[in-house]
């Protein structure tokens, strides 16, 4: 399988948050942001792969702004790494008022790890990642870490 | 009020299409997609006014391409003409299949007219639209022409 | 195929405005009425072909009076013009304050061209309208108007 | 307060039935049919009394046809008996198929109780019921028996 | 078939109650706690005769405490008699506001009957109720008399 | 503040998955049980504090086994670490297939860090947590590791 770079597969999604969307304190539910950053990893993961995916795990989701209903939020996610059929996706999302904001803020950010799925739904191998920057080598570096770690822990 | 780009309040918005999404026959359900465009349009507005808006016209909406579930849509709007209180959105719907498609096709077209509001909710003035380009500029008189042709059915 | 009367086909369907369909603002989110709007357009072009039916068009769609949380929106359907596979209906919908209206008041209209399909998902021939009275005829002659500018525009 | 008639608050529901409404085997959940039943009675008790409105019992609720998605439901309500705060609604569930059914049939049954409230949230005195048939009497002293049997079985 | 005992099939389910289930007064809507209770019928039946069910009739449902977003409500639910193919379960819906409540309240209670189907959609014998306490027996002695008279109601 | 035991705020939610929580293909949205994850923590940490609770971070959230429409999920959630105004609860998703499943398996594993506000917004102190077990005294040791290396890491 060719590599495909880290930019192919780079996915922007964007939505309008709803007073349906709130949560019981009257803010944006965190359920319905993972739910977006869910939906963002997956177009990140079925680009690079064009295989079924399924979400394996989810790590070091921080909540840093609070997000309410009216606001914008934009989630932005690129592969981070790549294993035989896992990849890793850095997710962030950006939050912005309408009306008073200067520039969008960052409210959430979180790595979420997809599976390929043949037509079986078993495991399946999924492109290498063509790796162009040295922020993306970094990454990379990181990533195969939490990867290692993740399956060394399964061992045990 | 100083005038504003149309570059300034251009919006892309994406998202996945859900099974929850679907209409009787399976598809997405229209109303679902011109709620994506609602919103598009709305954010456009709100960026340009940084008031309250609303939803006064929706014009020459088509359904050019079926849009199925689990495709992703990207709606792209900019604004089109700039009347005292009124403010006419392009809204564009474009279309891709994850695993096939080789570019994005454009599903939907239509022209969104959006209203400022002032705190009491009535029209409030909007800042103009600074015209930069040539296509902008065509774009701009027949957006004025479509706005002249309301105002003088509405006084009929 | 027979003639079928405009009667035949006429569709009423009312629903209460719950918080869960509101926009940013705490008003009724245009989009869910226009989700509204087109299943009234989707029930009255079911009926009149009994074929599955999509949404091809949406003309001329005003706001004329906003909508709220806990209104009851009746939404009003006929068929105005049918082509060979189209059949364009009118779709007003009235707003009623449960606790304060005298009578309800027309908050929506618009014009849905729907397309009827056949088993393959190809347009297919639609019932003719029989036109009973001279408001039809007029409605009908007017829908015509539109139907062969949007087919001229087509060409173009 | 002056009496109102049955008709005056006679209330016409429909809605198309969608896919995010099944249940998980494939069917309209059940709760779907009943929350539009309750949101018919809502509108009956509303527009009888003027007043906010609670559900206070749902009694003998029949379930005589399925419903399936991509149907047409009917929901036809009007007043059954009155009694000093509470309004005891009939409320009946047609079901077509709008590719298939020659008319209309019944699938649900219930008997709704609705109370008024005053602003404070206390029960409220409603209007009398003007009975203008026989079948309404014969309807109005059933339900004054089934009215009295709660409050009797209350008091135990 | 081998009976069950009334434990077997026991269930309790909770939910916290969001802004996206109110009804137009700002309270839960009491659609959206029948669709739990409906849930919570089906989760005990289908656990006690492991085929698909659809729920038959509602009765003598009670609204005694009114429900608020972000309380918590725990559907409380059990087998009372089970007929040839129809199983009647008593659901009982507590709720609690979390900052405030010592203990929770019983808000709701009804019955509901489900009847289990075959794979061809058609009424198939459910296994027998085991009666372990004198409470179980009581509650099936009278459930049996709401079941015969049911059936005389139908006959007639 | 007294302190509380593990036992008080222990919380276990259920929930039947609707086909209205899809994901695009045909599965739960993982999403949607992120969401009741969310919900269920939210619960146990109103429940020891009694304050206003929003998420503050999820780590390693593991997608054991797939969750499919009609299946029965039961979120089983407690504490496991308590800081100053921050509260780490363990949440275990466990799945079951209401016709086939013996007993139910574990979907997913997380842990959800909550923290407590008071009527301003701001970070408030939360109850001591009271250890009864060893179990809870271990779970509590890696927590408090966990707790540490996130304040560090802020920290860099």
């Amino acid at each position: 399988m060719k590599k495909k770079s880290v930019k192919f597969s780079k996915t922007v999604m964007s939505q309008i948050m709803l007073p349906g969307q709130a949560n019981p304190s009257g803010n944006v539910h965190g359920g319905e942001i993972m739910k977006q950053m869910d939906n963002t990893a997956y177009v990140v993961a079925r680009k690079h792969c064009r295989n079924n995916v399924v979400t394996a795990r989810v790590d070091e989701m921080q909540f840093l702004k609070p997000v309410f209903v009216d606001n914008l939020i934009t989630c932005r996610a690129h592969l981070v790494f790549v294993g035989h059929s896992s990849m890793e996706v850095r997710v962030r999302v950006e939050v912005e008022n309408l009306e008073t904001s200067e520039q969008p803020e960052v409210a959430l950010t979180a790595y979420f790890t997809m599976v390929a799925l043949d037509e079986a739904g078993k495991p399946t191998a999924v492109p290498g990642l063509k790796l162009e920057t040295e922020k993306q080598k970094r990454e990379y570096a990181k990533g195969k870490k939490r990867y290692q770690k993740y399956k060394n822990d399964k061992q045990k």
